[in-house]
């Protein structure tokens, strides 16, 4: 039998807790070994929950029990999360997590100890929540050169986003409904400005392309712009607006990698992963395109992620799986705004300012019968160019939205 | 240095040869080894081919050099196919392999074998060509307890029925293009009539349920009886007609598996694969639902799930993977024909028997601008209702189109 204890015993926490109890026989049966929560550790009490006797505070009790051979960490950010983690594996437990925030910004480091100490750091749950995303990168595809990877990383984003296609409703009156659903949180911050997608993106690049991708250091827009306008724009134009996340090769030495709202072409299959849903896209020179598809958060999806790890540890008590990557040299990620793509841009300025600007272009029709849409606005798509040059370029123009088009 | 010996030469072995060549060293990277192919194994010559030196008739050369550590097996079928992987096993080879047929119908055997002898027998390939499912399934949903796969097994027949959704053209014209595009064989039984399907599914269902699932027992029907007709009246219905191989747990003892086209919802993610694209869905307790797409067939696709269980194989050469199912009792397969579903039914009996036989049903509207409808026709949607049971309702009826309804 082996031994577990579950660091933090919120959302994702209690759903392991539970997952392992619920599914216990099948669990072992496929671990080999029996597999037991031992220690829940959390500065809270619950004092209703049946897992509440084995409640402590005290985390040394994990660190330094012997017997606790696998450790959940479902703390979440890089605080706590980053000591508790360092010091399991320093102890010689496995570390399995779903705190994308502390793998993308730590992760080269911790994996490094976790190889030092002959242990694995595992973090599928990281990443599309409940989806098989990780393993497949760093065991399916491993006969291709990969090339990208794109994928809607963010439920409550899509969420939003869906709602305006299908509703007609502006970004607050979603966000507000998100909220009273418990599909936002209170405060969506994270969520909203792509700073949670950042962080999986560059997990996503760092496996994909083998150097350490700075969620901090890439560039990030969020939704809050997104207005039911240009929802409208893009239908008409044949294209939904989606939130990706994107990183791919340029050359055999750099990568880009950046967080966008695009527009995507109704055809693809991307275009149809709509609500909470996500939907990853990983891009070989063998396979072609493959897509990965489910719930990219919730409770019991993402336990589902953490405890398939904690058995995979448990198969791997003697054997450490070969994950991680190297640290990457300064100029390996090439600015977002430096790329070259076709851009969708809905302006205020007259014909004359873009014409001066961009020469002939194809006006969208003008969705009139949309709320506050004037009759003072043009939308249209861009040839490919960069987003520096299209700055200067608009520079003195009214913008009103500006996104990249994925053709 | 690992060496590896290919059996078959034909479309997928060539292919292994080429992508191990060309990604060469990333593979090397990834097994933490250096794999090079020492001999190919075929009955053809191939004097023009850059790897003709090492192609020999004679596998006993492969079968006797204890050098030759991994054999990839894409000869195909259950004869000679067979013999070779099981004589290699026996010869402490690990063996990968793309073929189906015999993964399907020997897997429960060869894969003991395989235990027996300390050594891999993999088949990624077997299942959806390049899109990884066999690992998912069997390492990333582990903590689950799975209750449903089913999914587009066969591009060929995803490609006929996707062109008869868009262009109106009857079965026989799209399967003679599919022919002249090489996305269908100058003999497309075991596509057309659902035999590949079934293999696939069979060996899905033996991964998710544990017990062995003999494609020869199951429920089998083929694209052939769909017509245009059928295409458009369940678009009038909100629906595409797809062929499906499905399988799911009914109770704790017993599952139920076949392969038949089905009507499925166009809001559904799955509905939207279209040519010959592959799509797998795949549900469980913890995980909800989950979908896996790509390219389920082609030449570079499936050696890339060849080549990534040729480097797991290498990486595993101590270490058995844990793959594996039992034998199944009498019984544990239902007969699909007594599972309730919704039909759709496109009958040339008057209103009359219709009423007679279901009471109220609700028409679907005729589509009368299409060929060979006549206006003595019906067709409607059922009630769940057993295959068996709607047999004998139908006794005596004019029944032009009978097909399942996934709700």
């Amino acid at each position: 039998m082996v031994n577990v204890a579950i660091l933090g015993f919120g959302t994702v926490g209690s759903g392991v807790a539970e997952v392992m109890e619920e599914n216990a026989i099948s669990i072992a049966h496929n671990a080999l070994e029996k597999i037991k929560v031992k220690r829940i550790v959390d500065v809270r009490d619950f004092p209703d929950s049946p897992f509440s006797e084995m409640i402590t505070r005290d985390f040394s009790l994990v660190e330094n029990d012997p017997d606790i051979k696998v450790v959940v960490e479902t703390i979440g950010g890089a605080g706590v999360a980053y000591d508790y983690t360092k010091r399991s594996l320093l102890a010689g437990k496995s570390v399995v997590t779903s705190n994308k925030e502390l793998v993308a910004t730590h992760g080269h480091e911790l994996l490094s100890i976790a190889k030092e100490k002959n242990v694995n750091y595992l973090f599928e749950a990281s990443v599309g929540g409940g989806i098989p995303i990780i393993r497949p990168i760093t065991q399916c595809l491993t006969a291709n050169e990969l090339d990208e990877v794109y994928g809607i990383l963010n439920g409550t984003t899509n969420y939003i986003l869906s709602q305006m296609v299908q509703g007609n409703v502006t970004f607050e009156e979603v966000l507000k409904d998100a909220q009273r659903l418990g599909y936002a949180e209170a405060d969506p911050t994270a969520d909203i400005e792509g700073y949670d997608a950042a962080r999986k993106i560059c997990i996503l690049a760092d496996l994909c392309f083998g150097k350490s991708v700075d969620p901090n250091k890439i560039s990030i827009s969020g939704i809050r712009g997104v207005t039911a306008q240009d929802v409208e724009y893009a239908r008409r134009l044949g294209y939904k607006i989606k939130l990706l996340g994107r990183a791919y090769r340029l050359d055999g030495e750099h990568i880009t990698a950046y967080v966008s709202p695009h527009l995507i072409s109704k055809t693809s299959l991307l275009s149809n992963v709509d609500g909470v849903m996500n939907g990853i896209v990983v891009h070989g020179n063998a396979l072609g395109e493959a897509m990965f598809y489910g719930a990219g958060a919730g409770k019991r999806p993402t336990a589902s992620a953490v405890v398939a790890d904690v058995i995979d540890a448990v198969k791997h008590m003697q054997a450490r799986k070969y994950l991680g990557w190297e640290e990457s040299e300064d100029g390996y990620v090439v600015d977002a705004a430096d790329i070259k793509m076709r851009w969708y841009l809905r302006t205020g300025s007259g014909l004359e300012d873009i014409g001066r600007a961009f020469g002939n272009v194809r006006l969208i029709s003008y969705p009139g019968d949309y709320p506050g849409a004037g009759p003072d606005e043009y939308a249209f798509a861009t040839e490919p160019i960069t987003g520096r040059e299209l700055e200067r370029m608009l520079s003195g123009m009214d913008v009103r939205s500006m996104f990249r088009i994925l053709d």
